[in-house]
Formats: C-alpha cells, structure tokens, sequence
C-alpha cells in the first residue's frame, strides 16, 4: 500500500456516508461543517433515508453518487462499517475516514470488526483513517470531515497530528484565543490502518506547514519514525508532546543500563536523534510552533532584551540563562546610539531598560539598534502597558522595525485588557506575543536549538568495524576482539592449582572473579578479589572465594573462578546498551563502578552512534568531562572511550539476540581503554554470558 | 519607629497632595482611582492652584484640611517633597506614599533628596512608602491610591507585595482575564523606608487575605525575612517568585562549599527555611496562590482523575508523577460504584476515563464516589469540551459535589469559548481552572507541599553545645573538639626527624599532608601522602614532599608537614558552611572528596540546623543515602554524620568571623565520624587556617 494520502486533505469529491438531518447526530455535524469549510469539489451525501440536508440531496446508495469521489466520511454503525468500506473500495473511492466508536478500544467485539474492516480494506486498497477520530481539517484547501463546533480553526502554518481526538479538539477551541491557526489537522483514533508516522509526510510535504506538532500517545513503529522524521527535520521542524513518561512498575534488567534506562528514556533518545524537539507541556509545544512558525532562525545565542521595566527585564534574563541562552554584549557603536536616544537614568546596557517614560519611538529606535548590533542574534522585547502611552502605538512602531531583519523578534506582552489591542496588531504581522518573558525566552530558545539543528553537520555512515554475521561459539573477549573493543584475555581456573597456572602465565598481580551464570554483581557477594601477588595468594583466594560463596548462597552454580591480569591505575565509566523494543539498541555512558544506578550520573543515545552522538552523552555527564583531567585526578584517552561507544553500538546495531550489554569497568588509561568486565545478555533462548574479561593492553 | 503600617491601608482620612485637574498627569489619575475605589473616609486635596476636581475643592496648604487625616499621597516634583514630607509630619499624619520617581534611581543628586526625605520623615516618625511607586489597593477597605488605568481589580484572597511597579500593574490587568482578585496590593519602589519585610505582616494580619505572593528582586535583610516569614508561614501560605536567580560572574571560594553555593542557593535554603513557597515563574505563583486561597489543604498526596477522555488523563498522570504526587489507588467499592454507572467500555480505575459521552450526572456522580474513597486525598477534574453537552452543564453539578467535601479539587477546563460559562461557574463557587492537566497538576501538587508544611514539628531550639565565646587561640582540632567534632590530633612536624617522632607518638600507619596557607587544594600539588608505615617511610615522605613543593612553585610559605594517624576505611563525605551575606550560615552536605566540585551531589540547607533539616539535606544527596549502604558498600553511622552537621552548623552560629568552614572529607565510619581534614577561613583580617586533622576515634 504505497498509495498517497493526500485525499484526506485535497480529496477530489466527497462523500459522507452516514449524513443526517438531525442537528444533535453527528452525521449532521460533518455535512454542516464540510460544506462550510468552503470546500470547493463536490460534496455527496449518503444515509439510509432518502432526503435533503442544508439544501443537498440524500442519496440512499453509493451507486448513485457521479464520479469523482476520493474521499469516503463514515458515520456509521460499527456492523455496517465492514460493508461500507466494501462499497467504497468497489467504487474505487481509497480513502475513508471512520469516525464512529466503538470497536478496537470497546472490547473484543470491536475488536474483530476493526479487523474486519482492515482486512476489506486491504483488499481493495483503501485506506483508513480512525476508528474513533475526529476525522481531518485543511484550512488551505479547505477541508474539514469533523464535527466538532464551528467556526473552523483560522489558517496558519501549524500541522497537527493527535493521537486524542479529545485533546485536538480542546486545542483547538483553545487556538482561538491564543492568535495562531492551523494549516493541516488529523485525529488519528484507533489507527487500524493509517498512524502518525504515515501522516508525517502529508505535513511535510504541505508547503502551508511550516512546523509540525505531534500530540503522542504511543508509536507505531519505533525505527520507522526515528528515519521518516530524520528526514522531514532536515527540512521541517518537528514538535513532540509525547505522553505516557512515567509508567508505574519497575522493569525487570539484568543490567545498570537496563534499570536505568527508564521506559521514557528511549523516547528521548529517539526524539534526539531524528531531530525532533520535544516540549514538556501542550502550552509549550504551541509556544514553540509559534515561534518556529513565524520566525526566521538566530545565527547564534545571544540575545537582547528590551524592556521600558527592570522587574520583567531581570525575569527575562533569568529565563534566556535558564534556556541556555547568552544575554548579547553590546557594541560600543550600539552603546553611544541607545545614551544618544535615552535619557540618562535608563540602562543602556542588556537588558536595555528604557524607563516607564519609552516612547513608542524610542522602543523602535531601540529595538532598531540592537538588531544592527552583530553581536545580537534576536531580541525579546517587553511590553507591558507602557504608563504614557498606548501598548497598540508601541507594537505599531515595533512590527515597522522587525519586518526589515532578518532576526527573531518575541514580544513578552504583559497584561491583558491595556495591552488586547497591540496583540492584535502583532499578530496581524506574525509576531509571536507570549503573555511573560519566561514563555518568550523558551520559545527564542527553541529558535536557536533548531538553529543549530539545522548546522548540524550530514551524517557519516561509515563504520570502521565490519560486523560479524554470526558470533555464535564466540567467547566475550573474541566478540569484543572482532569489534575491536580492547579486552585483554581472561582465563577460567576450575580450581587453585589450574589458577596458579593461568596467573603464572599472566604475570603478577592478578585479580579474580567468581564464574557463575547466577550472580549478577560479583563484589556484592565478595566475588572479586584485586591485587594478588603471588601464587600463594592465588591459591588461598580461589579456596576462600568459591566455599564463602557457596556456603552463603548454596543453589547457586559455580563454574570456577576467572583469573584476569590487574590492570594499571585509570578513570573507570561504564559503557551499555539496552535494546529498545520500539527503537532499537538504545547506548548508555557514565560514572561506573558499583554505584551507577545511586550516582546516576549517565546519559542515553539511541544506536548506532555517531562521532558527535558519543561526545555529545560524554559531555553530559561528569565521568566524561572528567576524562580531560580534574584536579589531581590526571586526563586520560577521551578518543579511546568514543571509539569503544560507537564501536559497541555497531556491535549491537549487527546483533539484533544480543538484549543487553555492559563494560562496567570500562578502565580508562592515560592510552587506550580497557574492558575489565563484560556482561552480554541474549534473547530468552540463549543463556547470559556472564564473564569478567580484560587485562594490560599498555 | 514601631508605627503600625495599617493607614497604608485603611487609613482614616486621605490626602492626595499634587491632584491635578489635567487627566495626563498622574495626580488627576491618583485623584479618580481613590474617589472611584468607594473609598469610606474623607478625600483631601491639595495642589499649588486652588480650584475643584471630580467636584472636590482643592486646598492650597495641608493646614486647611480638617482632622482626621493619616495618609498621605505625594505626586509633587522631588525637590519639594522633602518639605512635604516635614509638613506632614508637623501635621501629624504618619503615613506617606512618595509617587514621584526622580530619586535614588535617576543619579546622585535623586539619591541625595532621598536620603533629605528619610531624615524628615525619621524626625517626624513619617512612615514612607516609595519613592517610585505606584502606591497601594486594598479592594476590601476599600482603598486605590495608584493611578492606574481603571477599574480597580476585583476583591480576592491574594494579597501581593511587589518590588516592581510594571510588574504589578502588568498583573493587576493580566489578573482580569484570569478569573482571581486581590485583598491588598503593594508596590515598594525605592524602599527608602518600608520595606518587603514591614509589609509582610500587613498582609499576614489582614484577614481578608488568604494568600500572600511577592514579587521579589532582593531582600532588605535575609535574617529578619526569615524570621519574620517564619512566623507568617505557620498560619498563612505565602508564595515568592525572586527574580536575579542567575547572576553573572564568579565568586572567588576559598572551598569546594564556597564554589558550589551559587548566588542564588542562599535564596532557596532561606525560603524553605522559612517556609516560603517559591514559584519558577509568573504564571505559577498565580496558578499556586488560586488553589491556596480556595481550597482546603489535601491530608496526602493520593490524587483522582476524573476525565472523559484518554489522553487529557495521560498528561494528568504524568504531571502529577513529575511533581512527586501519587494516582491514588481506588478502593474495590468504589471501583462497584464507578462501574455501575458507567458503560463497559470505561476505565474504572485512575485515571477514571468515563468516555466521550459523559454527561454532567456522570461527571458529578463519579466525583461523588472519588470523593468519598478514602485513599483519595484530592481529585482533578479533566474537561475538555464534551461533544454531546454543554460545559456548563458539568460545571454546575460538579460544583455541588465539590462543595460536600473537604478535598481539594482543581479543574483542568481545556478550550476556550466552548467552555467559557463553565469557566465563570467555576469561579463564582471559587473552584480553580487551569487550562492545561499540566497547571492543575502544579497547583494540586503545591496543596500537598503547604499541607506537608502546617503538619511540620514544631521547631525545637535547643542545642548539645554551649558556644564559645571566643575562639582566639585555639587550633582547629581544639575547636573541633569544643564543639563535639571528632577530630583526633595532628602535629606540625618542622623536619624528618620530628616528623618521625609524632609518627613513633601516634603508631603507624600515619598519613602526611603539607602545612602551607597558600595551598588550598593539598593533593593538587601532591601535598598528601597516605599509608606510611614505617619511620623510614615517614622520613623519606617529608623530604621528597617538602622538596617537590618548593621546586615546583617556589613562593610558596611551607611551614612544614602535617602528621596524623591514618583512619580506617568508611564513606567520605564533605560538611561545609559559607556564611551567606545576607542570611548567614549557609551550610552544605555531600559527596566529597576531590570530585566535589565536579558531581555536584550537594545540598544546602540554611543554619542553624534542626534535627529535620540536616536529615532533609541527606535524604537528598547520594551521598546521604548511601550511607545507609548500597550493594558491596556497608552501612554506617548516619546518626554521627547528622550530629556533626548540626554541631557544625552551631558552630557557625556563634562565631561570625568564620566565613567558610569546611571539613572534606569526613571520614564515616560503622560507629562515629572523623573530620580527616578541616579548612576555615575568617574574615579578610584573619589569616586562613588550613590545617589537615584527624586521627583515629575508635
């Protein structure tokens, strides 16, 4: 089914099939709001009664109806739905919109129709959109298939995709109010055949859409959405309000990076690396696509802030430093220009406080002096109702301004009944108002994340490792040989004289590990013993180790001990990957050792890594930025632990039965890293590999 | 100057000195609001021209106006206000309003005339308030003294303190459209009297006010704020937004302590010391005061979701998780209950989702049974438009459930002109409406936190230690010791020999540590020597340290080495205080260690500590759990780390030219604590002492 979408927005002829008379039935709601929309193809009208509504014929079969019609609105009984799609696909309509309820999410009756329905579908190659939505509006074309209360929502730039038909409705009651209009919308209901990640290029490719908001439930297919949406950011941003982040129950892992690998975490990591900005409120998500909407992109992160206030002056300021953004320092040229205009009480430097007495002129002098300014990438300009003078004047003489940069200009427009008229005025030239600074400084520092995003450099593909096809036989340490991650060879002893043997050969000193497929961390039941000098000490630590053990814990099974060479003093991380149901090998680095999951000093990525994904995680966290050096505590080889991430993320992306897997110590010396302790878990079928492995690779 | 600020509110005549007859000038916009507010006593005018305004005659001198009068109201220019004031207070009126800006503010010669007017007003016991102001409402007395654009703002709980007079007025328009009132608004201007502080109680004793939120850029003295919000806080909420939470530039710390309390931190220890509630932004401190003023306190944080459809639930789930509150699990009969009335296909369990087709019986019956289960402490209404009823209709049968109980219940009311009458029924019956689950979320979770807070024990004031008098001449380890710290003794060895001497005296092992004051950071430069275990060891230790410190940075001053007796093993944790400048003892707690800086796994809390707040500061901190042990790590003496904070922090208390202490690490062992290395700097005329300690306590 590679058919197109675009009848669900620009169908050529349309028939709702379900329509009817009387004005509580929903039927009736969908006739009056398409044919008020001001769609221009042919609307058809279908029910069981043969009739007339808003002046159009009813017709009692979908025979009867002239061609063309690409576009199917049921409103039916669920029964009859199956039957309908029958019908439409015999008349070559391939698209239907299914707005009734009361199958998949009604039970198991429900259930089987929906299945039903997909599978007639399927057939005639229909495609279909709920059950259960709310349908489509194109404010463009025009189009809309809802029945929700009218007036349809004003035109705008913004395209909306819902997984709640609930929440766009409201959302777009809400609109109304807050100065912005969409360009396309879809309700996607139960999504028994058309999802979110199919709609996504009906937005992208809409040139009315200028930014995208996705209200998520769920996903439909987790890789499939990272790669479309890779894809339309390159061009389009993408917004996110992903629902669902906390989950009650814990999550049974075998790993650090499994129990810290929260089921939202993927979700992140997934968002990050298809370049999809993810808002944490429905109110911000809309505060950024205003932004993204009307604005033109910073070229950096320094700001300007102009205010006839101090009080909402040093809010801003607080908010642009708590988004990351920089407060622009002023030029000089910049400096002489504002004390030339301002009287000498005003703060000429950012944020530029004008007085109370700002003049409507002097807020767009102003405001054209900084935007000269090279050093300022975009201005939030403050407004409340200014005491002299009216706030509409101001926004008159400020819209003038902003219209000749190429820069992103906010209003931060305080106040509500003093300040109704310059809103207006603003949102007449597409300027975004924010009702306080802290609003206006998230949405200038969406601008400039986006911006970046849009610098981002072109992925590399290449991977230095080629994958293995099968490491089935494979020891760990082969496994991590091949993919060339360094871990020295380790070595079961089965009692003391063959450890004496194996550390012999190794050289001194030498650190043991007890073998067993039942203990998960070893120096939790005094399974690791470091630093042993002698053969001596080896035999009496083999003895010990294995009869504490299997006195403490009697079922469990032990294989023996490993012995391993000690490996020389260095920063110790950890390096995991956790594979994501929906979206694959999802990677983990951090502070390691035993108190990971206490110190939760990590940082997530999905797989497979590129260069700048792997220094981004190390610069979230303290262990990596500490591998530069801190204090006392000498630098160490940065390059080698990026290598090891990007290179366990290929061995993951190659090995779809590996689930889990973690270097907890990966030891990082002043040249190279080592593994000092690797865990693999595979699919339910095979067993865990549970192995200390490493020594010297100096 | 003990006078009660009450006429700045309820004052017993008014005279407004420089009305004007000109609707321009700020005297005329005085002159109306005061006549329009309904304001009860006699209005008096005075201006340089006799005449009549709003028919009222206008007086030339204050002489002419009949008794009583108690404030008054100055819009005169700056030169003539200190006369001004001087014939007020010759008049015996002991209130004032300077309205005028042109003080300290606009220069030196501002500053100057300021300073004239608080000495008048000081002789004379003339309370100012201002300069730079826009002056006071109280909506209940009912009193407007400011000049802003009518009408005044609507009676309500909320009163409001503001260091910013476009803040306030942007509010007091903004608060029109937001459906809430205030009892008693102030704007402060210059404080070049009546402070932040002073007006707190007007608010506090007020009876109208329910609620008190402020507004603040700095505070006037950060330990009578405490105190006196301390007092206010156990009988009334009150709510701050401080703005300069970022500041740029560095402070120069002398320790790790220093570095970490950023300019800010002293602000939050101080506000939850006081139990002043503090909001991140605007909009919040608004969101929060509604629900404080209207509903009643919750007795947990076990919260309902009443909704009727998913994906508003979704997001309500999340926030109210986000804000550390719990779904409320729904005992079995009213799980029967909620499944009697609602249709199969609903989820009776929270988040209640009753469907599309909920009707406003639903609505209020559901309530009614969420209400009524014990283990629901609070319950969050979700509404967004319903499409087959009228908002209004849900509004005004969930009021009357809501008005049965006493719950908190918030309304999460989506949309906007589909649910605007259900938005006034709402308010009239004082129910709070957020537009978003996302704001309900953060208002239900404020409930909880002020709930937490009246059932705080009360404060206990006693302390284990008598302070000392003086610390001159004592050492670090005596001081330690007064104050109950253990810290075993340490000896400054000047050469090898006697070096070898205290070792011989303390039994090995012993540790050595360079006693320099220029070197804050001993192991950066290699200053620490640990695990010495024989008098050669020592001896060979001291030369190489002495010797490779004084090549490598020649200036330095080594008055010799520091011996001490090596401890046992145990956690490391660091103890600090830096003394804020405007709140005193700023104590913290954490991971310590060289890392400190860099893991930033810190707490602060403001001293003197209570039993509750050094607890509070480790339950927050990794470091502080861990000590409970974690895996292979074993527990130990979390009642010796508690002991020494709160010592610590006394300690700080009774001696004022301490400005940074800071004990890093302090060794925990399985019984006791040892302080392995104290640092304390005094103020700039006392030299740094910077002594390693320690010893074994066992």
């Amino acid at each position: 089914m590679q058919l197109t979408l675009l009848p669900f927005f620009q169908p050529k002829g349309v028939v709702i099939i379900g329509t009817s008379t009387s004005p509580e039935k929903l039927g009736y709601g969908v006739t009056r709001n398409l044919i008020q929309s001001g769609y221009k193809g042919a609307i058809h009208l279908v029910a069981q009664k043969s009739g007339e509504v808003f002046g159009k014929k009813i017709h009692t079969s979908l025979q009867e109806i002239p061609d063309p019609v690409e576009l199917a609105i049921l409103i039916i009984p669920t029964q009859v739905t199956p039957q309908a799609i029958e019908d439409c696909g015999r008349r070559g309509i391939q698209a239907a919109v299914i707005v009734s309820a009361g199958f998949r999410e009604a039970g198991e009756e429900g259930a089987k129709l929906e299945q039903e329905c997909i599978k007639v579908a399927q057939k005639h190659g229909v495609r279909l959109l709920g059950p259960n939505c709310i349908g489509t509006i194109d404010t463009h074309s025009p189009l809309d298939t809802t029945f929700l209360q009218p007036p349809m929502p004003e035109q705008g730039g913004i395209g909306f995709i819902s997984h709640s038909g609930a929440f766009a409705a409201a959302i777009i009651d809400w609109a109304r109010g807050q100065g912005f209009g969409f360009s396309r919308i879809v309700s996607l209901g139960n999504q028994a055949d058309v999802n979110e990640t199919d709609m996504l290029p009906m937005l992208s490719n809409d040139i009315s859409t200028k930014v995208i908001v996705m209200y998520m439930e769920s996903i439909s297919n987790g890789k499939r959405f990272v790669q479309t949406a890779s894809e339309i950011t390159k061009h389009k941003p993408v917004i996110a309000l992903k629902v669902g982040r906390f989950e009650a129950g814990q999550k049974a892992a075998a790993s650090h990076t499994g129990a810290l690998a929260a089921s939202d975490t993927a979700f992140d990591a997934a968002f990050e690396k298809a370049g999809v900005l993810r808002a944490e409120t429905a109110e911000q998500m809309f505060d950024w696509a205003r932004a993204l909407e009307n604005c033109p992109l910073p070229k950096g992160n320094k700001i300007g802030i102009l205010t006839n206030a101090g009080g909402p002056g040093v809010i801003a300021a607080d908010s642009l430093e708590h988004h990351g953004l920089v407060l622009a320092q002023l030029a000089d040229t910049t400096l002489q220009a504002l004390s030339a205009i301002l009287p000498p009480a005003a703060n000429i430097h950012n944020p530029v406080d004008m007085l109370a007495s700002a003049s409507p002129s002097q807020y767009a002098e102003c405001l054209n002096i900084l935007l000269q300014d090279k050093g300022v990438d975009g201005v939030m300009v403050i407004l409340p109702p200014p005491p002299m003078f009216k706030a509409e004047e101001v926004a008159k003489t400020v819209n003038e301004v902003v219209s000749k940069f190429e820069k992103p200009v906010v209003i931060a427009l305080m106040g509500l009944t003093l300040v109704e008229d310059a809103r207006n005025k603003f949102q007449e030239m597409l300027i975004p108002t924010y009702p306080f600074p802290e609003r206006a400084a998230s949405a200038l520092a969406v601008l400039v994340k986006r911006a970046l995003h849009d610098r981002r450099p072109t992925m590399d593909d290449g991977f230095l490792v080629n994958g293995l096809s099968s490491i089935v036989g494979l020891s760990t340490d082969e496994l991590m040989q091949t993919y060339g991650i360094p871990a020295a060879p380790i070595k079961l002893a089965h009692d003391e004289y063959e450890a004496i043997q194996i550390a012999n050969e190794f050289g001194y000193p030498v650190v043991m590990k007890i073998a067993s497929p039942d203990i998960f961390h070893k120096s939790d039941v005094g399974g690791v013993l470091l630093n042993l000098k002698d053969a001596q000490s080896v035999s009496a630590g083999f003895i010990q180790m294995v009869k504490n053990i299997a006195t403490l814990f009697p079922p469990i099974r032990i294989d023996g001990v490993h012995i391993q060479r000690q490996i020389p003093e260095g920063q110790e991380v950890i390096v995991g990957m956790v594979r994501d149901p929906q979206f694959g090998p999802l990677m983990m680095f951090g502070s390691g050792g035993v108190e990971v999951e206490g110190l939760k000093d990590v940082a997530f990525a999905l797989g497979p890594l590129e260069q700048a994904e792997a220094e981004g995680m190390m610069r979230k966290t303290w262990a990596g930025r500490k591998l530069k050096g801190f204090r006392s505590i000498p630098p160490v080889d940065e390059e080698a632990v990026k290598d090891v991430l990007i290179k366990l993320s290929q061995l993951a992306k190659d090995h779809e039965e590996i689930k889990e897997i973690e270097i907890n110590p990966l030891r990082v010396l002043a040249k190279g890293a080592v593994a000092v302790d690797v865990r693999i878990k595979f699919d339910a079928r095979a067993p865990t590999i549970d192995r200390g492995l490493p020594s010297v690779v100096e």
